[in-house]
């Protein structure tokens, strides 16, 4: 078998430009134009690749790019007053600080000055409580592109098993979450799992998100499974990303790409999200 | 093999003797006397058993009790104003809403006007929240009181397989979370899962939260498996839970008992997150 590769460039395309009709639509019908805020602190390379990145694809879809640059040097209290300033600001419809924030800031407290409504990539506490309650709020945009990229392939994920591989906040967390609310028997693996082969062996639909290259490999993939990659690694001659793609893709039914899988469905369910965000704070404020 | 049974009648008694000594540390220490407000909404008889038994547990150990009793048809604002009363209250160490609330009153609106460090049964969507983000909060009581008695058994947790049937807000969903902070490799099961036998019997630790009773037979048990039974049911001829515990012995090496299992242990916890709860304000205050 040779897996099917999920297409994340021409899937975020498709959904940039759905989102790019919506903020028309909302613009036409009245709606402020939707704004992003995003918030970058100090000056990482990386960083400012991946805002610079997130800024270009909210103006392209038609919305404002309200984007902060902080020194490295800023206060939690510079800070916090900038994260207020744009929670208060109606023409802001989501808030999205780039992390990670330097040390010596306390990135949860800065976190919680972002309201619900604008916390568009669903970094909040209240946000993770909402999803684990199975309440509305805003997804995380990393696991909820997974999820827009298993939609696509038509697997069922109604009772099918799924396995995530990776427990942290921003995506292991949310994604087992996301599963859970579509129905599926959800398995959450980390480092002390004891055998992971054999527990990613199991899964129908299997999404590796360890932050270690190349972790899993063709002996902990069901045939015919879909396979998901969120990692992505620099080596020597190119990319890479949590599965080793070569070996995986014998056995997968499905499988991302890396480059060219989740990653470019995260800036494009941002904008999604932003819009939706728009959207509410209007209801709200008509209500 | 006949399974040991996990007393938790003893495990309770033992942790609301611990819970007292602290108490009476604490007053000696000079903290306020910590205080329990649960609140009743409605006559419902059942709901009535449950808050005395929390009223009278909370006065055996040293505490005061804050309980308040409101008419079935108290308003929203009405109710409202009472919990932002207890939130205010120095006295008052915990606020405890008895579940469910009559479907006239919103009760996440509600629930959301208990402060974080007074939510001593982790029901507010930041409790739930700040377990999600694996972050310290209040943790719901019954879990909780679960993982004290596997403790109890001496399992080892890290590593351990853990299945979790159920994925309700107040039992299956934190359970998860907190096996997973116990660095088990977790799998929430719930009706959409296909084959739940097949499922649980790869539990070295199975815990049974899904409100149908015998649901789950030695079919689903692992040999030597520690199962937990979350479930109480009044049938003819006493009380039964979600395992059918007679032909579950015979295969599982640990086994709680109903009645005398989970269920003591419930208000135990209620009694030591409140005491928490008390010392947390104090240190809040002082800081």
């Amino acid at each position: 078998m040779t897996a099917q590769l999920i297409d994340g460039t021409t899937a975020a395309r498709e959904l940039r430009t759905e989102v790019a009709d919506g903020v028309r639509a909302f613009v036409a019908d009245g709606g402020r134009p939707s704004g992003l805020a995003t918030v970058l602190v100090g000056d990482d390379a990386a960083s400012q690749v991946y805002v610079r990145s997130k800024q270009r694809a909210c103006v392209e879809a038609g919305m404002v790019d309200h984007h902060r640059h902080l020194p490295g040097d800023v206060t939690q209290e510079q800070a916090g007053a900038v994260l207020d300033e744009l929670a208060a600001d109606p023409e802001v419809s989501g808030v999205l600080p780039q992390l990670p924030l330097p040390a010596h800031l306390d990135a949860d407290a800065l976190l919680a000055r972002i309201p619900a409504l604008k916390d568009v990539d669903g970094l909040t506490t209240e946000s993770a409580g909402l999803l684990a309650q199975g309440r509305a709020g805003r997804q995380p945009c990393t696991p909820a592109g997974v999820v827009h990229l298993l939609d696509r392939t038509g697997v069922q994920l109604r009772g099918a098993e799924a396995v995530v591989v990776g427990r942290s906040v921003l995506v292991g967390r949310p994604m087992a979450q996301l599963l859970l609310q579509r129905d599926a028997t959800v398995t959450l693996c980390h480092s002390r799992t004891r055998d992971l082969e054999e527990v990613c062996r199991r899964a129908d639909v299997l999404v590796v998100a360890a932050g270690i290259p190349g972790l899993v490999g063709a002996d902990a993939v069901k045939p015919g499974a879909v396979v998901v990659d969120v990692g992505i690694h620099r080596v020597e001659g190119g990319l890479t990303g949590d599965v080793d793609g070569q070996t995986a893709a014998s056995v997968a039914g499905w499988l991302t790409p890396v480059p060219g899988g989740v990653g470019p469905m995260t800036i494009a369910v941002l904008l999604a999200n932003t819009l939706q965000a728009a959207r509410l704070q209007r209801a709200a404020h008509a209500g």
